[in-house]
């Protein structure tokens, strides 16, 4: 009997199961220092605390997304450890800020799985939830994977798809209340108003990330995904190197995006995501964003849902998305659609 | 009309107005932690806190030059985004610590534009000052920069360049009152009156640069100057690979001259500074100082005079600066002219 | 007289001498932070302040191996400056849970010195301990490095080698008192009783080390030695190349080691340690366990003595150490013999 993690394999998932993932984690200010450095995030919201208790925050709150990785990351060795591919989410609602010294546990429950027609494969449907210490839930998202059957001849089980929105729904969405809200230290004059649905914006900056970097972020999360660390083993591998964690893309991505959305600064839904193409050391990641819907959530704030496109080693301006084949373009990365609350 | 940021061209900046820059930053000891962690920064002033607490600070405090580069990276969007060159620094002065917990919002005035005689580019004089959240000025200098115009076309505008110090006055420097210093402690027996004008001091060792370090205290700063972070773009510049932010070459140098200058670890104004040469990742930066200039400020503090150079990939046991032709010499990156404050 | 640190030779060491080393430290969330995300460090005890507190601690604790590096780097300048290498560990024993606001320094008594029979180095014993701010030892342990002579006509010291024990006596250990402990969010169900004496585990997992990580961190712990750092120099140097400080390899193979050894999570002695091999950037580091010794502390918490052994660009699963010459096998890198805690 091995004492190290296997990982669970398709046939260890049950439906209606739950798994409650090890090693609950306490963020603090070095989390935030950390994330910015490696990220570039610089929205005034997860920046300044003054700004953030004008808008009606306690303190200076933690990225949505910092907290994203963290939950997400503590699924994977139970999760993700065999998976062949992340493939998409669902349903993911931030309800909670999460400050300093706040402590995240992650929770699991198997709401889905269907075995592949080769036998050899299945994707299995969580819905993830991450905990505070007052066993506040403080987000929630769905999402979907295709592991490894540990033994090919076992029996396929009965499907079990769960129904999942396109989007969540705007009356489904948490409303921040912004008390006071500075758009000039905020970085943009353009709130909700100055955007329009079907509006296009390249956010023209490039950021190029190297190995340590996205090693660096994705232990602060302490994923590990064995693909983002081991060069030796990944010799042998498809790519033949270390393949980068599509949640660096995500928070490289949405960190450029400021350039061009500055005011929309507060993640508050995640409506579905799929990682188009890998990214490597040494590959420059470009963004562009899409408005794809808007709505208003109370009297002084809106939500724009959005498009996050992130394209590698070529600029946005044409804004590439798929080829005439419908497929994503070469050098596509990521297609993530979120709401993001920006202030009326 | 584009949301993403243009910047400024040379004809957007008007003598007399005045940019409030957007995103203001708290800082944290999460950020002391990088700092000391990318630089290699061990002055005990800003690394144990009764050695500052007994030295009269509040509490531990942070280091004077890592405040300045979040300030200055506060200015980049509005400032240098389209600057050619960073020309070079005046009467910086640094006013009141800066702890953890603090925000720090950056506001420039424009006090000088001259146009260059290609007419098609000009320079800049601002004064930045860096406020905390108290609305307090903890630091201010004057930068100068070469920027680019928008329309070769448009007429130069009257010449107004601004009178500046070639050094702070040793009257007008801030004049710390340290209760107790345990030089043991902070590395050396080296006090105010070890130190002779004209003396030259080699810091002996060295520090290798690499892609991830300079971007991650880059960002650390929320600096957005594209040269140092988009490899794909910079294949086609002058250099054809991003270069390193000075500020990081700065620091690093700062760092380096613990060794021999442990006793002067305040920095307390900022005279000049020359970015000689370009830096780049895999380079190895050295450095020496040579004592300029001192000054007694109270019966128990006195200040030096520091002339702090860099090179690269070279020792600095000969003290390189400038050729026979007066020119820097090949490998000189950085001619920073700074008072420190030092016990008597 | 230069004023920048010679460091010191083995003349300069006295048996009975004290060094009082320079620059103490104060502790962050920050540097949790980072040693989390430079080293992979997932242990429940030292993530997550509600499970820290429930086992007895104050608040959440920094890893002892944090703070054992932070000592050591303090030591560097004094003692291995002038170093050819570094021999060996011995009795190291936690003693203080070290917190974030506590403030590290690091004395040193010379407690053995002896002349290697070529006349050019020598052996030197030091006895060092990492004080708190309140002068209580938190860590101790003995070390001693191979040092180069200043003058090799110097006659040779009358020898003095001290006793050391081959491992810290199960009596000496400090014991732990977990209050509570959660097994599931620890991240194993294994405790004391599962684990037996001779059992070998494969931590399995493989973790790259880059250029820019081994750098951060080992500034992190300002430890200042040239070879990790000088890549300029390292050029006319036996391997050509920045050598990997050793003490990352022991935090990474510890962190590696959760996975098969999650609840042995505090180490509270270091009985020995030899850096068999040396690391450098784009090495891939495995680690395997071997359980040495098992011991009861209390009623409810026992101790294993662990060998963990790192090997580079190989699995550890066939437990690679030494071959048939009783010689360290090709690419080990590490053999070090500790205790840990675990409830019973």
């Amino acid at each position: 009997m091995t004492k190290s993690n296997p990982g669970n394999f398709f046939e260890d998932f049950q439906v209606g199961g739950q798994l409650i993932h090890a090693t609950p984690l306490t963020l603090s200010s070095g989390d935030i220092s950390l994330y910015r450095a490696l990220t570039g995030s610089r929205h005034a919201l997860y920046s300044s605390e003054p700004f953030a208790t004008g808008a009606g925050f306690d303190r200076l709150p933690i990225d949505p997304l910092l907290a994203f990785h963290v939950v997400f990351g503590k699924t994977v060795p139970d999760i993700s450890l065999n998976a062949v591919a992340n493939l998409g989410y669902a349903d993911g609602r931030f309800l909670a800020p999460v400050y300093p010294g706040d402590t995240l546990l992650a929770v699991s429950d198997v709401i889905g799985k269907k075995e592949n027609s080769n036998g050899k494969t299945g994707v299995v449907y969580v819905r993830t939830r991450g905990e505070n210490q007052h066993g506040e839930t403080v987000l929630s998202y769905v999402r979907w994977v295709m592991v490894n059957k540990r033994d090919q001849s076992a029996p396929a089980p009965e499907p079990a798809v769960p129904e999942l929105p396109d989007a969540v729904d705007p009356k489904d969405l948490p409303i921040p209340s912004y008390a006071t809200w500075h758009d000039a230290l905020a970085g943009s004059r353009d709130l909700y108003g100055a955007y329009e649905i079907g509006e296009k914006i390249d956010h023209v900056d490039g950021m190029t990330v190297e190995e340590a970097e996205h090693q660096i972020a994705t232990r602060l999360y302490q994923n590990t995904a064995k693909v983002h660390f081991d060069a030796h083993a990944q010799k042998e591998s498809r790519f033949g190197k270390r393949l980068i964690y599509g949640g660096v893309v995500i928070s490289i991505a949405r960190a450029l995006s400021f350039n061009g959305l500055a005011n929309a600064a507060q993640m508050i839904a995640i409506n579905a995501g799929t990682h188009a193409g890998p990214l490597f050391a040494g590959d420059t990641v470009y963004a562009w964003s899409e408005v794809l819907d808007k709505a208003e959530l109370s009297d002084t704030v809106g939500a724009l849902r959005l498009r996050l496109v992130a394209a590698k080693d070529q600029s946005c301006e044409n804004f590439p998305l798929r080829g005439e084949d419908g497929k994503y373009a070469p050098g596509v990365l990521l297609d993530f659609d979120y709401w993001a609350a920006i202030p009326r």
